[in-house]
């Protein structure tokens, strides 16, 4: 695998989520495998889990990492091609791609969308300059559009929470919040759940449609109730428009998830990726409460780091060496 | 020892101090003693000596380091219990803690008060819920009311630089500052020295009485001179008023200390916590000269660090194992 | 080597090249040559590319490495000599830089000109202030006044890739931007370039003199067209007035390098230190061209930084040592 950026970049999630299970139970158990190889985590946006997780996670496996504030500590980035730089941007785009995959093995981005252009977020500009540029291993650490290093910790969260021999139902439930936020969570969620062994639903307000790229196979309703209806998971997170792109075109508190939402469903697990905006995404009731999985998965976040990270370590071995690389289905950059 | 916040944390000062000295002495002999442990070391404030000094220190012992500046990398952070949040702040305290608990073994926050309400203040919301929700070790690098490992390097560079049978004469004098400024140092100064083997006097202008929790056992005068009169050790500290709570009361630049106000001393030691306002609280000469120890106490805050981290390590060696754990009195957070 | 803050401070510049060249074709030979070693990276100014290739290249000497950004993580800086501190200033650069000598073995410090003053600028206070105060090998990551990492990595470019018995031109050309720009990177290339064996022409509009401290032994012409025929290589930079100091004075765009000015070269390589105004001091074309070196002069920052840090740490061995210490010129102080 050379990039990690969308669940299609992944040869086989069902052994990717055992990999990361695997970890999760002998963090150490290839703590030399990264000796010698750097890992650099570009922040474009603030971080909290991302940020230290991903640091953990390459720390387990013996790695170095540096850490970069691109756009506080770097200089201001360009990201026209062909831009005549007489503005405030100090620097190209490529430029700094280039520059930092001469320095480091693998490479993880993080650049959210602007939420003003749907075309300009969706071409995904920033990742693509350095998938393209700077020549190793690149892992998003939440693009413009999404976020696979959390859907696989999700992932994760449920398989290791689910013991009947049944699919689990998974409901991914639009929350209000006060600010426009992206699209990347939800759509990479519902990508990652489409492809895994889970009967999945969302439910949100109309208006709220994402991109049907991510979405094909789940089942959509802007009925919240229906859709809560005998689920064994329930997702919660806000998003701002796709269609009526970047807007808040609903602030119906009604949707926020409370303890009564949750009798139509069979005792279902809370899901969240953290920040969340208590009492108005989920009540502090069912946060603090026994069936909130948001810790656990914040926790799955280092391990399902790990297991990436070490796909890319592999992909470095040079192709005659002993080591099997174990191939993704790489982005078409043309 | 499950949390380093104040000094009744400790359960043997003499010990401690002890273990610091050896540190410095021989800083590599527990330099494996940390491997695979990761030590988080978060900031709500700047932050130098510190932050260098306590990345040392962990580094010392083997551990692995994370440094965020949890305000600008992170999210703005909810304090409140119960709040709804629909404001600026994209994350609640508590849930931050509970995530940072899960990627780290020791944590390490810095949150310094805002000095506009007493009761916030000294009720260290930030610091109890990094207690109360990340159930893995906490050192205090400097909360609202307190600096504990400041005060241990201090006490450190008091007892090896002392070689008399007798106690020496330690003088807290306040000092003139052009800012609010915390009562942490002087608090938490007052509170190591009153349970330590020295003659611990405080002079301060009227009006900047400290917090008797802090300060019950020392001798308290409003007369500078009638303070340092035979003082072998004079720590310099500007601080806030504490009944007027956060107010400057005293501007009179004549507490600033000079060599002309030492003469009343036995040769005393110039101590000071830094960063220092050069000739407002202590003159050039005094700061730059052969008496100043504010270098040797900067030096000694690695050391310090090192004995605090080894203790919290030892915190997490499970009950069964064959080293024994030190215990120290843990705050109760009912 | 105790300093290493211009090319005087270097013994033999020959030999500094050929470590560097060694250390690119082996970068973990001295792997273990740094263990419990500290490097101190502090920057006052943005930085990618030293950010980076200095922190890797520490690390490929076992070395631990702790960065800080001086001014936003620590406190506000005082730089006058006795100073009365009761303006903004937290804390004076002496006493800063008397800390950070304490905790690390190396300090690594960035601090651009302000371009107000030239007796300021050219005073190098900040890096004086800390060669005299932090008593442990100082190296500059680019300062008021000259960049040596960057010429030294410009040096090792040049030779690698010079194949000819005879010596190679190299023209630096000055080039046009919209921000006043430091004279450093221009200074220090042509120190380093006066010092080598190449012939070195420098080509400016009339009014962009450099200090002769620096050029003293360079051709130096206004005529671009003339200083580029036969030209082996091309250093393009932009850098504000000296004489008229700070002050753009020139926006000729008739100055940027493009393909049709090469043709009076020697099919020239073109260099530039990065970041890189595109199409305002170089063309896409040539940027992206061939005959670019931009990304292997930023590639080879990280075996330049080796070899320097080799040397510092070498003086830390004691002199009853059996390692050799290599001693540079030290920079006199008084």
């Amino acid at each position: 695998m050379k990039y990690f950026t969308t669940v299609n970049d992944v040869h086989s999630v069902k052994d990717l989520v055992e990999d990361a299970l695997h970890f999760k139970k002998d963090p150490s158990c290839f703590s030399n495998f990264g000796k010698n190889k750097t890992l650099g985590l570009i922040f474009l946006n603030p971080s909290l889990r991302t940020r230290l997780s991903t640091q953990k996670a390459a720390m387990n496996l013996g790695m170095n990492v540096m850490v970069m504030n691109l756009d506080k500590e770097g200089w201001a980035l360009e990201f026209e091609d062909g831009a005549i730089m007489n503005g405030n941007k100090a620097e190209h785009i490529k430029d700094a791609a280039a520059v930092i995959g001469q320095y480091c093995d693998i490479v993880g981005i993080r650049c959210f969308p602007g939420l003003l252009s749907r075309q300009e977020d969706y071409s995904e500009k920033v990742l693509i300059n350095f998938m393209k540029h700077c020549s190793i291993p690149v892992v998003s650490l939440e693009s413009a559009t999404l976020h696979p290093l959390q859907s696989l910790a999700d992932l994760m969260t449920i398989q290791e929470t689910w013991n009947k021999p049944s699919k689990p139902k998974v409901v991914l439930s639009w929350a209000p919040h006060v600010k426009a936020l992206p699209q990347a969570v939800a759509n990479s969620f519902s990508e990652w759940m489409v492809k895994s062994n889970v009967d999945f639903t969302i439910t949100h307000p109309a208006g709220y449609e994402l991109n049907e790229e991510y979405t094909k196979g789940a089942t959509i309703t802007t009925n919240q109730q229906k859709g809560l209806e005998g689920a064994d998971y329930v997702y919660v997170k806000n998003w701002s428009s796709y269609m009526d792109y970047g807007q808040i075109n609903c602030r119906d508190e009604a949707w926020m998830l409370t303890k009564e939402k949750l009798r139509a469903t069979n005792q279902a697990k809370i899901m969240h990726c953290l920040p969340v905006r208590r009492n108005i995404e989920i009540s502090d009731q069912l946060l603090d409460g026994p069936d909130s999985l948001t810790l656990l998965q914040a926790s799955n976040r280092v391990y399902a780091a790990q297991a990436v990270l070490k796909k890319l370590i592999d992909y470095r071995i040079p192709e005659g060496g002993n080591v099997r690389v174990t191939m993704g289905k790489e982005k078409n950059l043309s």
